[in-house]
């Protein structure tokens, strides 16, 4: 799949999406338990921000490839989205206009897309947070684009720093956003609810008073990494 | 007007402001659809966001210009404020420093203004909420200013990347803050009203399941861009 | 105790602490007012946030100086916390890696911190507000971080601009964050008191019309000034 | 003139240049000095730098409004250059594409341009620096434009924080950009020349050791603004 | 062997370097002009710099991802660079330490390295350019960097925005980076050659002082775009 | 000297400077060397730069706290210098305004002065390159200050991220700025001459085609942590 990477002028249409069942499994855990629990990788940078307090996605990947100032690869995307598939959106330069408000989302919305991740600008915030369509941007901005160059859809993008491909799981919320490899995606998801099954103990004995310095035997290694105490 | 372009110690009195009704009817759109209805331009930069959730600003622009860390033209910017301004407040350098808080807030409001615009730094953010004195910003500082060097109060200035002449209308909402020159108000109200009606219907369409891809006509133009689709 | 500056590797115990009531006292005061109390400095730079809307802290500093994608030594300085203090941590170089979550907290606010201000990433936001812990911080990342590399904890560091050293008091609210000095906590909590006393009188008579430019007096020094007025 | 500001779609043809004669006299000065001399107004903003060491220009401004990833409008200013003449151009949004390379400034230097001054970005930068055809631009990037969208040619632009008229003197060198307004730059040339002429007597005191302390009599307004000494 | 992306604590060794003679041929052009025969795609972000004036690389990547503050896996890459090769480094989060100083240089060198691109900060420059080791790097910074946790040699990873497969063709110059995979290295070397092969005629063409408003027939589209001249 | 910090309108005259044996013994050694001779602290952040190429400075800290757009402290730093001072300016607050220029450069170079290093923007960039005055700044910028406010001398200030206290030892060159406390001046200079002393053999051995891994013995402890090869 590598060899379509930011080709212009494409779009895929038989994508293979992650599993469902391990979409929905993935969707019950948070981004920093899904990162740790794929070995610390997958995140995209944190510049990207929630457009509302309280966003959250969890979906499928669709691909798009936009030109600056240009959102008309997001109409082409729109017949490419299903039920459950989140749109994750790149650009070929840096660019903060508002390529998406809540005209596409409706449309985007009644296709049953759960939400967008775009590393660019969006619009029309309130409306957007109304209908409960859950955006993460690297910028809100007012500015309107054309439609009048190709990019492509559902070819492997880099977004914010993370390769993804489509049919990739995309998890979003407070913490940030990560992309699992729909190939992992169970393995991921089983990962993820054995490091949280963990957490719930820790969790009481630390309110409880205990140290992690006790409770994860650090007080040796820190001895013998030449930690000294002064009075 | 442009000969006083960022001349410094002067106060300009007999400004004239945009038409009452032109304002009043600007007042009934967002950000996004007035800049649209301008033809995409008039836009401050989108590093300037409201610091609060939900503020809004519509009025005529009395303008400052300040010097870095000196917030000394608010106070005889105060003077010149009329019901229905928006004060609007650039610098003659990056000045991040606190220009602003809850006691000239008082004040502003006392005269009448809607809100200020300020490519600079704010403080008092809680209390400026509670007052519901909406304040668009590019930072929020407690650093405080002096009152020592002149700056001017509406002469032309560029602020947040957008020329502002006094008396210019000036809208501040979620998607950001767009300047539209006072001649120019009435006529790009009736755009904004006209470019409004359609979106209605086209909402209803996208939310039916059309695509814009059928609506707006795109696919022929996108075959003849080259646009390939694959399996 | 400068010399201890930047020292890696070192946990100083008996710390000396700002007095209790002098602290309590500045806990009343809002940032803004407390740093011109000081004359104007103490202020970290204002890219610091806080996390969640409504987040306030003021206690007694216990520093952390960490490295980069290394969270060891705030486990080293959970165990130095007591009852009142803030976990003031700086970074031996920019890094946004998320150093601290939800179980971490429960740790500190076991111990009776009221607060984290660190100059880099935290994550698990949602757990940290719903747990009423505050947190001010440069970034949210889910990125988490290894044990691996000594810092030190309660020595002289510099976060986010400011010098910080055990035991001073710090103080964080929506304006931003600023620290006293242990020696000067009360010194600046009576001049902090002193200040706000006159703030509601002004603020009256700025509310009843009154301007600036009269309450200050202002007119004479800026007609000195060269202020020229023209219609 | 202003009624142009930010127009799309329009070329104006018979714009007025600045007097040649006080061009000449302008170029024999630094931007520090003509920037003083106009009062400390009138900078671009320090992100634009020139993209070799010793680049210089001085000329008359022929403004460019360009849209993101697309430098049509290039082609179009071209036919405008007149000898003596500098490219200004503005973008409708931050964007840092290569609007412009060697090719281009083959055809300005055929027209004979003095230079290109860009809130955006360049490309063929070697080649640039071996034809002697200066750039001061936002950024050095290899990514190509299209031709597909109108901006305009020749009205008043917001270029870098400063406001350009067409026809406006352009001063670029090692210290950053300034803009003198056609109108005045007799008037700024003969005050940047006074201000020179006493540099050099100043000059020579600094070298003998004098402190300005005492060539500007400072000691008694710091000592009354309360400037303490300790030893 | 998108498998393998971000995996840490691999090794690759038996990796396919594009055909040395398509290497050889990309050597002789600009990076402007390959990523022009790509198709637009395939550049790094213009933040990365080259460290000194002339560096220039072209060479087959030998992939590298860092740990933030650890350059661990720096020598663990020295291993596996081969004559012809290029290092290009990414790290797991933003970070600008000092990675890479003069002994890894003379290392890499020693192993015939043509170069290193790196997404992190470098130190020991003044050495860098004497050895004649070019550097394009996000930053310069002193600070030195640990050897203690595991990254990946050889894997694909996302550098500067860009996706690098071990064995691509990286190409940097004044102008940036571009990446060529190495399945299509000869293609694009065809496609640059015959790119530029254009270029002359316009080149002289231009010189002449014809315009691309006639080289290119622009005069007829733009009047139909609704372009309009005015005096 | 901690009480001082941050304090405004205060001149201290009777520093205590680093021993000029320990200075002169520093000079030979570069940055990079010096802070790992530290243990990796002590660095200013990396934005600071050289104003031009090949520009280094090593000499005892007179320490300026400035004030935003106000220069009025160099005045007053200028007396207090003496030959192999280095003049280190912080600001209250972020502002790249031209603070220095050629004037001071003279006054400072005839009291001994070894160079500056100022948080802040400078100008006649040229002419410090043509007096040999070095010069380490945020940003180049024509922009002119005032002289109206106190500042202070000779305070300890944080400067770019880095604690300086008046009398240390400051060192910059190509990979940034370091600071050395005055007391420990012949320690650091000791254990830089001690570390720079292997650097010479070790290069020999990697010239020579040896490999870290082998001359740090680190394929154990990499094959220990999981290193895995793969083909």
């Amino acid at each position: 799949m590598t060899s379509l990477m930011n080709q212009l002028g494409v779009v895929k249409r038989g994508i293979v999406r992650a599993d469902p069942a391990a979409v929905e499994k993935l969707s019950r855990f948070g981004v920093a338990t899904i990162h740790e629990a794929m070995g610390r990788v997958g995140l995209m940078k944190p510049y990207m921000r929630p457009i509302y307090t309280g966003a959250k996605i969890c979906g499928t990947a669709v691909t798009v490839l936009l030109q600056p100032g240009d959102n008309w690869m997001m109409h082409v995307a729109a017949e490419q989205l299903q039920p459950g598939d989140v749109a994750v959106a790149a650009c070929t330069t840096d660019n903060a206009d508002g390529f998406f408000g809540d005209l596409l989302a409706t449309s985007f919305q009644a296709r049953g897309a759960k939400g967008l991740v775009i590393d660019g600008g969006v619009r029309d915030v309130d409306e957007l947070q109304a209908m409960g369509f859950p955006v993460f941007a690297k910028a809100i901005h007012a500015k309107g684009t054309i439609k009048a160059t190709l990019g492509s859809v559902n070819i492997p993008v880099v977004c914010a720093g993370a390769l993804v491909n489509p049919g990739d799981v995309v998890i979003a919320d407070a913490d940030g956003i990560v992309v699992v490899p729909a190939a992992m995606a169970q393995q991921v998801a089983d990962a993820a609810e054995k490091r949280e099954s963990f957490e719930g103990e820790k969790r009481a004995r630390f309110a409880a008073g205990e140290l992690g310095l006790d409770m994860y035997k650090m007080r040796e290694p820190l001895e013998k990494a030449g930690l000294r105490y002064i009075d």
